[in-house]
């Protein structure tokens, strides 16, 4: 394992991979930013994972149906302030028009083009700011795209990360956006995953829908499922590098997911903590994930965090909630690497101390139920004024 | 229906039905009201429903114990600040000295004594201000047992209903504390029903586990489960009216239970609203509950609420996060009456006349999901930033 890190390092700065272009415009949607695309000189290999809302939103809907045709894409375009969502046959010919736009402008067929769409609910798509603002795109290699899908983000969340393969360099780079409505369940807000790698696409869904499940299934910022989420990987083997079964690649791969779902849990709407909860000793991994998500997802937990309150009767609650598998009398809990519980009661820990440690960035909560072997980790944010003052006005 | 409600009346003042005394004084624990007790002059039949949480707290699970032995309870001794939850052997052992401390004062049997604690997680029972304040409960008639209970509570919730059976009056009376760590399952917080009504103790429970679904159970503050979560009742026949399968007894004793739900969810930590969520035409009564449920938990549409926002995409959006069965294509909504989605699409509607219906202190959600004829309803608040403040600093 430690070998196969050695071999996986995360840029600096964000990179394309080789054959992938961008770009990210003002489309006059809002002040900055607003509509962009990526673009691959040749078709990708493409994966995708999706809300499992009823409502699926129309361009949602679309890109899925475009990537289950043929497990290709070349571009994919999409606009920040209206999420194409509870609209309609309307909604559904705007995304269709969106999708025709990009065929047009690089003529390729439009099966080879993706759309995602993010902001409010129910709205109709401004469809001529949006055609005339495709038309503007150009073949960039900025990170202009992630600032032009940010909503209530407070930052572009982007990493890069270089696999070194047998001596060869494969990249696989990453952005996302999601703040609030941030609970997924198979899929998160939008995510959009570059690669260079050359791999067969059965193999590249195969890839995310198991990493996934770890990482932005295992992020909850106010446990409400968007109609919008999706991630998508395009790999377009511009680096020649074939990486069938390789570890590195794996290694590489995960760690761009695990990064921007942590990003987003810590950049969760008013959220002033990153809050990790790890649970060990479980009978099943579902089980470890379960308890891990119900306390990061906790109202309760959250709001003690904020307040730098040592509460940890409230995790007790959170994970006695639910239907895991627990040693009721022999559950364990520290903050920060501080013990607070033994045997599912207090033991004498220094309130003042755990309560400095609180006031930090990043919150570590580690429990161990005493049953099994098996590990899971989740990750949130702490419950704040602003997630109120954000959401009450959110339209206005 | 009708002729039924017209002999089922809500009392203007809480009254206790015969039989029964109570208490609330101050021993000490904070200032003001903290310990209380409601006494019987004979055996009441008794019922209980308790927590689904996996750490019960153990005066939850000594009640629990004590009313499945025999299904009689003549006291129920309650106190507020502590919860004796995670406590281990120590708090179960304080539960039984709560409890044998109010048999040898009354000269009962203690099997006949319930135990319930509310407040925080975790701190062992100040026992020696307990046992003392239990000497000087008298056999009073007020409801300051409803004071002594309350924590985050803005005030006592109680509520006293007289059904006329065959000419002759029942009372039907309850209380109950809750404001935070609110979302039942099975049961919730602290509930206490007493009654002069003659019943069969299994005749009771089935009542209360049939109507405890439709009321205790279809409420969230924040979607937390506490761990003492309790509603008890007893019925001591004081009055000699049988009651055995009088429908004129079941509309009372629900409407209790619904009265004195709403009022938990009215009174969430910070609220300022109670919100309704009726859905109708859902293939099973569960889905219509899950659907509504879904909605007035969603923290984004909780706060949307608070901010006087008709954002009715975050409604469908719960709506979507469901699993219960939908015409995905012609869902209805409608926001105190005024219709905001026909065909799940937005109609043209009056964002002003909305917005001023939503600062009213009560919003009524109506969704029609067309599949099917079930109906079902659930109370929820708003969430507020002095929800954050107060669980912000709970224990300081």
């Amino acid at each position: 394992m430690d070998q196969i890190q050695n071999k996986v390092k995360k840029l600096d700065e964000y990179q394309w991979p080789q054959g992938f272009f961008s770009d990210g415009i003002h489309a006059g949607l809002r002040d900055g930013l607003d509509l962009g695309w990526i673009y691959s000189e040749t078709p990708a290999a493409a994966a995708g994972v999706y809300t499992t809302s009823q409502f699926q939103a129309a361009p949602t809907k679309l890109t899925k149906n475009t990537i289950n045709l043929n497990h290709q894409l070349q571009a994919v375009v999409m606009n920040s302030v209206c999420a194409n969502s509870c609209t309609g046959p309307q909604g559904e010919a705007d995304a269709l028009v969106m999708q025709q736009a990009v065929a047009d402008k690089m003529t390729i067929d439009s099966n080879l083009v993706g759309v995602a769409s993010t902001g409010v609910i129910g709205q109709y798509m401004p469809m001529g700011l949006i055609t005339a603002g495709i038309k503007k795109l150009e073949l960039g290699d900025s990170d202009k795209v992630a600032h032009a899908v940010m909503t209530t983000d407070s930052h572009a969340k982007t990493i890069s990360v270089a696999a070194d393969i047998d001596g060869e360099t494969v990249i696989v780079s990453g952005f996302c956006k999601g703040s609030g409505m941030i609970h997924p369940n198979m899929a998160t807000m939008l995510g959009f995953v570059t690669t260079d790698a050359k791999i067969a696409s059965y193999e590249l869904q195969a890839l995310l829908s198991e990493h996934v499940n770890d990482t932005f299934n295992q992020i909850t910022v106010d446990g409400d499922t968007s109609t919008n989420d999706m991630v998508t990987v395009m790999a377009n083997g511009a680096s020649g590098v074939d990486v069938a079964a390789s570890d590195e690649f794996e290694a590489a791969f995960h760690q761009v997911l695990s990064y921007l779902a942590q990003e987003i849990a810590a950049d969760g709407e008013g959220a002033t903590k990153l809050v990790e909860a790890n649970v060990k000793h479980a009978e099943t991994k579902e089980d470890a994930q379960k308890i891990a998500k119900q306390i990061v997802g906790s109202n309760l937990v959250k709001s003690a965090i904020f307040g730098d309150d040592a509460n940890w009767g409230r995790i007790m609650g959170a994970i006695g909630q639910t239907d895991a598998k627990l040693d009721v009398d022999h559950v364990s809990l520290w903050i920060n690497g501080i013990q607070l519980v033994k045997d599912s009661i207090s033991v004498n820990f220094d309130e003042a101390v755990v309560k400095e440690t609180l006031a930090s960035s990043k919150v570590v909560i580690d429990v161990d139920v005493n049953v099994g072997e098996a590990s899971g980790q989740a990750w949130g944010c702490d419950l704040t004024y602003d997630y109120v003052k954000i959401n009450a006005s959110y339209r206005s």
